[in-house]
């Protein structure tokens, strides 16, 4: 039976994510998930997000979010990650936030595509994600 | 019969704002919907955004946002807001991207709520919209 | 004898660029020169920073900046740029704000370096400024 | 005899710090700058930054920064903070940041001042630095 589990990424609220509310400012939001992925390829997925950036793209096609209460400045939150479906050349990652207290305070998902590369760069159509790239994300599929 | 429209506001994709694959990244978008906003009080809603939160709080609760086709450095886009449902105390505000050829680059949605704001700061409880304003926002409901 | 002058950008303050405090986050204005350097390309450079960025790179190797007055949001402010010194493949950039009552809010400075671009990408050596673009930079030296 | 050192602060660097030369946009070594000050208040200054500013503020009036070699996308990097110089109401902070080879990559200088706040929010007249605070910044002073 294989276990499965989210990825949890921690960070602390900067003063510069912050808005003139003293709260964060929206769009920081999907800079966290963001980061959270790249911190999940690096922790979990047996190649750095650089490294799969020389091999193909992974660019949101699509997101959404819930900012259900503020973060203020310098709280340390708890950003989980878990795949949600796995597509043969898409992924849909869902985020939660939460502070120490547990207390839920955002929720999202972004859907990433897996594109082609090469010595131009990016070119935009889709390709199969690596099946050793699956093998690992499936482990973060919740059911 | 009044006439009903969208807001248009028009900007240049910058250098920063792009990512190491040279295209828009992607949480970039929804500072250039919130941004769109504060030109939309500016230009047609009788208050600045900054006279607007001396007075009451607006923050984003929801939002989502779609990428049809990278966007690059450097190129000009459009981007159009239309309010899509107004409720008591909370707005939904669809915004589109296009390029200057006149293809879809990006569409999303923002719900805000208008919230109350004392001499400690923004109280995160929800207020009516002033009246006033809901006149003005009115005008860019789009049948 | 030849008109010379400095470039003026024009913007305003926007929320997201101010912090807790409700005055710009001080490394945005480093995003203001930058942008700011763009619009002089575009505008005054016979070719755009997109261009320019596929035939050589424009890195920023020193740079330094004074706060005199804090910038609120939504507040309409004008960056001047002009060339303080040419060299072969450097130019020290000069930028000054002002608010529209001209009272002088911040300035600084910028060093940019040419630097050689071929297919593999940017190449971080020096290679001198091409002639037709120093001739233009040239028009933005004030004495 | 007291033991003095500088503060050190360690990240990832970040996709969306990068740009599309594929290396880190000036402006984030300035945000950069800013984390670690936050990083070394919360660990070493027996006061959170977000506490801090309760009190007071500290806004950075002056700053300068060398860039000596690009840093790219997925880069671990050190940055190690020391007071240069202790004023009454000011302070000199040095940056310096180093890849994981012990590689100088971009140093810079910050003078932060001590102002007031109060019920209306900050105001923009010097203080003298608390004596406790003064205190504890003294031991990263680096003779």
């Amino acid at each position: 039976m294989s276990e499965r589990s989210c990825f949890l990424h921690t960070r602390t609220v900067r003063f510069g994510e912050c808005d003139p509310a003293g709260v964060v400012y929206y769009p920081v939001f999907f800079n966290w998930f963001h980061e959270t992925m790249e911190a999940w390829f690096e922790a979990e997925l047996q190649l750095s997000y650089a490294e799969a950036i020389e091999r193909f793209g992974f660019p949101a096609v699509e997101t959404s979010a819930q900012f259900r209460r503020p973060i203020s400045m310098g709280e340390k939150i708890d950003i989980q990650l878990r795949v949600e479906k796995m597509g043969r050349s898409s992924v849909l990652l869902g985020f939660t936030i939460f502070d120490k207290q547990q207390e839920l305070k955002a929720s999202g998902q972004v859907r990433c595509v897996c594109i082609q590369v090469d010595q131009e760069g990016f070119q935009f159509s889709a390709m199969e994600i690596p099946d050793f790239l699956r093998e690992e994300m499936k482990r973060f599929t919740v059911l």
